[in-house]
């Protein structure tokens, strides 16, 4: 079922396609994130419209509010938010880790207070992969366990950990029409990354996530790990570089052979007045652009830029309508989705290494911080 | 320009086609509120898509943010905000008299501090007719003074000041491309209001419009002004029921000889979770609906009824999605733009009046509280 075959490559950098039960993916692919089972503001026909292919949830929230059995009960996550395109949902780890109120880890999974109402819940790689049978995505997370970077100690045992909870994951598994992708981890350390990379890649899944990333280490610390880990991964099964996209990101992530990324940025900056543009991040909340007749970005052909002028979206901010929040977030995602298109069309000529350093020219003034802490909605 | 053709009629309800500048409208017709410029939490292509035509916007709002001004100089209203249909302003009397935070009415106009950071402005009905020029809606209202229905002498002052501005407003107004309608007041003194009604009716209004209804005066009193207004209105003129907007307000009103509609209502509702439905007003929140696989309306076919399960509705709800407010809106603004065509077509077979009943019977228990006072968004 979950075939990845490379249509081309160029360096590191890859074109592939991964078929799913509900369609081929072509990669590389950036997938908004639908927290809990809505990608916020955004109808599934927006999403369709700009060109979304795979749309991620959370594990976490979904198990919370409404409930996996829930959606279970409604069809899955597919028919129950009426997306029919692949979905991902991750594990529920990250979530437990960064938003949940308290937590206790312990060798056999974590037991956590819920953040919306103290509630005592706990996840096992065993209960993980339980709750994402139910939901029903396309492709599934093992159970891990998110270190912080910069801790060796803490982040060898995190390691471990993962290691043993990607077997156990493996082992609980049992639906045949979900991919589930093992995580590498090892926080920001040369050697635990490449021991993490060649165990979690000895393992029989068909597609591997590199976890633990844009978590509060640098962007060379990003790179360098990226650059030991996806050497160490196998040829035929796609690499997702979990909760990474800003638009360097992606550039800098596929030119080191990653083919799947997902981010809430692009919504969550949308909704705090943000756009990506190709000359750099703008705040349309700012007074220069009160009488500003320009599309967001001239060179962009998504609805919002198709159709208003800086001067009606800063107007909707500034009288907080909640429709600038809904016409940010199709233009940041079209950006995204648009930007891996047009690589994915480099790569196939053979023209994306010469052109990484302008395309990071172009939209490197899009991170406005150094290291953005990976959000989570 | 503005011709108004009568195409059926049947007993004192109507149909017929207002000529705008921005295309036929045809009547009965519903109106769906853009306040600030944007019907809230709805593009352009989702009110095309659920069948509106003729959109509203305030006055007293754009004045305030971005600015008449403003909106002019970036093409007018309709350019500004992309919806290329007929457009309609109101007065600003209204919200002068509702939503700002201190007034003085004088013979000659009225004196406010803004709701939104207390400064100080001035309407005249010269000043409101210059601003609805700079917005350059395609129906215009003249300046008039709203009274607490049920303070007699009140409304028998605001009624002769409202008719002096209705007379000045004619004389303020140049541009020839917008329709401008007097406004019929009166309280619900019969007398009043008849009074109101020949007065405006005799004087070169392309269009009428009744103001001072569902301002906290009882339903009944409601229909009989309406019956009292109507009949002393022309034939040949659109006749306009302001602010006015539940299922059976509509039914009410079209039978009553109305022909224009706008209210927030819809929209409203559908950011506290409620819904018009043919069986009556749903609460979306309700715990009832959390594993209900029916959509809202069984017997409605707009993209949230076509799409989406009330389950999914109550979880976005619950969840405190803004999609919720995108769905509901969607729906509630459809059910009663549908039901306006549904009873055009009605009126023009002469089924109509026969149907009133059964059509008050199935939606009579939208409006839940008796007499909802009017929403100003």
């Amino acid at each position: 079922m979950f075939e990845y075959n490379l249509l081309a490559k160029e360096g590191r950098a890859r074109v592939g396609v991964f078929k799913t039960p509900h369609g081929d993916l072509q990669t590389p692919v950036f997938a908004p994130v639908g927290t809990q089972a809505s990608v916020k503001t955004l109808t599934p026909e927006h999403l369709k419209e700009l060109g979304a292919s795979l749309v991620l949830s959370n594990t976490y929230h979904l198990y919370l509010r409404p409930g996996d059995e829930l959606v279970a009960e409604m069809g899955g996550l597919h028919k129950f938010m009426q997306w029919p395109n692949p979905m991902l949902t991750d594990s529920g780890g990250y979530q437990v880790f960064s938003l949940a109120l308290t937590r206790k880890i312990d060798d056999d999974g974590v037991t956590f207070k819920s953040h919306i109402d103290g509630s005592t819940h706990r996840f096992t790689p065993e209960k993980s992969i339980a709750i994402q049978e139910n939901l029903g995505a396309d492709i599934i997370m093992a159970f891990d366990e998110c270190s912080d970077p910069n801790d060796h100690a803490y982040s060898l045992k995190a390691m471990e950990r993962t290691h043993r909870w990607a077997e156990r994951s493996l082992k609980a598994h049992v639906r045949a029409d979900q991919a589930l992708f093992g995580i590498v981890q090892g926080g920001v350390d040369p050697d635990l990354r490449a021991t993490s990379a060649k165990f979690i890649a000895s393992l029989p899944f068909p597609g591997i996530a590199i976890g633990g990333l844009s978590v509060g280490e640098t962007k060379d610390e990003m790179h360098r790990s990226l650059d030991v880990v996806t050497p160490l991964l196998p040829e035929n099964k796609p690499r997702y570089l979990m909760g990474v996209g800003t638009p360097e990101d992606l550039i800098n992530g596929i030119a080191r052979g990653v083919d799947i990324f997902d981010c809430v940025l692009p919504t969550r900056l949308a909704r705090h007045h943000a756009a990506f543009s190709s000359t750099g991040r703008l705040n349309l909340m700012n007074a220069t652009f009160k009488r500003d007749t320009r599309p967001i970005d001239e060179s962009c052909d998504c609805y919002t830029c198709r159709t208003f002028t800086r001067a009606y979206l800063r107007h909707l901010i500034n009288a907080k309508e909640l429709l600038a929040g809904t016409l940010l977030s199709i233009h940041n995602l079209h950006a995204l989705i648009q930007l891996v298109v047009d690589i994915r069309g480099l790569i196939q000529t053979g023209s994306f290494e010469s052109k990484v350093p302008s395309l990071l020219d172009q939209w490197g003034n899009n991170a406005q911080k150094p290291t953005p802490v990976r959000l989570t909605d």
